[in-house]
């Protein structure tokens, strides 16, 4: 796998509620130079993300009633017609932990349905499996279909745990082939990142991005291989020269501005 | 202190995303049993504790733009209004903390002043002081005084830290006396409770309620006179009379319906 191919999978991330105006810029500039799938912000900085994107093939997402999902379903949905009015293109919502955990599947459902029919915006159901038993989580990946998600996704990175193997294995079988899963929360490496999409994630949210590139750029071509097939177009390179060369290849294929856009690190 | 002096400052709380619904429950009619200032809860459950707090002087308090504080300002209003509308009568809102981070205090100022505005409750603003520095509490303390905020909060309790005395006594210093303090995150013991309260706070955010009440009953006369002339009224009492007595002499107070709340614990 190449880092072009793994950037397009990631949703960079940067939820902490502390971060500086200055970090969010860079974390948005950043997956726009790698071609990140998306930047995934608070809802707040929507309207940053959709100026700066603009012109790209990365997506600005956002998150809906995040992190605890016990927001009414009321505001849920205004806060995704509202983040979709200002450029939002993809939605991570997390559902009523409480309501699953209390058998109510009615409210479930519809809760992630009037999120899905705010807007035209694919939706990724943040299960947080952290909270759930193995039965919980495959019910919650039925709910989220049925409500006609697009993704179904293990964690918000808030909760008391985060993505794993097993639980993206159980989503997957849990769910029609027509829908994917991301996996997030706590990925810092490439053998987790791999480990996630051999899983089954089509979707990888991560912050530590910049690491996990890095990384790729510096493994013998055969650690690549076993990955991904497509990696071994790829030759060994030194640290420092492949941390340079596959960022120039993807600027070649970004537009001039995002040329400019001189990003020294990931937040 | 009595039970029911301590009992009126407190805003019995639960805001864990995994609580059942028979958990909230519970814990909206232990605070009304005990005669808390609010219970709070996450705006989903608004209608539930409105409902369940009918003819009590319990009020329901909930939660806008929690935990992160990084929603956009239009959906904090839209939380509010909804909130208020369900029967939310007091709201404790969560600074856009990335906003004062970067020193766009306009941007902090106005989001309060749109939820304050929203709705005729009083509006706690958490300034979430685990990620500032003292300056920025003392900032943020003034800008919330200045948007019309009835008080302001030391945590969400889902941050890094939780509240500390040397933070409510900066917060006291920082707004004028018509303003209130609401401590809150981490407070556990009849100790902590009175710190705080002697450093300036009004308002107690608390979990743990029950345990706290507990320690109040089984304290020795002249500890409880120590913290607060009033308890000097209340004899010496074996735990277990204690803990019955005062309920008692709470529920006397309250309605029927009160009474007939049995409730085992505090969640």
């Amino acid at each position: 796998m190449t880092k072009q191919q793994l950037a397009a999978k990631i949703d960079h991330t940067i939820l902490k509620p502390n971060a500086t105006f200055a970090e969010i810029r860079e974390t948005i500039l950043y997956a726009r130079e790698i071609g990140a799938a998306s930047v995934c912000l608070n809802p707040a900085y929507v309207a940053m993300a959709a100026n700066l994107l603009k012109g790209s093939s990365t997506l600005v997402c956002t998150v809906i009633g995040f992190p605890l999902g016990a927001n009414s379903t009321f505001t849920k949905a205004k806060e995704a017609q509202n983040a979709y009015r200002y450029g939002a293109r993809e939605l991570d919502m997390v559902i009523n932990l409480s309501a699953l955990k209390s058998k109510d599947y009615d409210y479930v459902q519809n809760d992630i349905a009037a999120v899905v029919s705010a807007t035209p915006a694919p939706v990724k159901v943040i299960l947080e499996n952290c909270y759930l038993t193995k039965n919980e989580i495959a019910i919650a990946c039925t709910l989220a279909e049925k409500a006609g998600a697009a993704f179904v996704k293990t964690s918000t990175g808030f909760g008391t745990g985060n993505a794993t193997v097993a639980d993206v294995k159980l989503m997957r079988k849990s769910v029609s082939a027509t829908m994917q899963i991301k996996a997030s929360g706590g990925i810092g490496s490439l053998k987790e990142a791999q480990a996630m999409l051999a899983a089954g994630a089509t979707r990888l949210g991560m912050s530590r991005t910049a690491a996990v590139l890095a990384e790729l750029d510096a493994a013998k071509p055969a650690t690549v291989k076993k990955a991904a097939k497509p990696a071994a177009k790829k030759g060994a390179a030194t640290k420092k020269a492949a941390t340079k060369a596959p960022v120039k290849k993807a600027a070649t294929a970004k537009s001039a501005a995002a040329k400019k856009a001189a990003i020294k690190k990931d937040s």
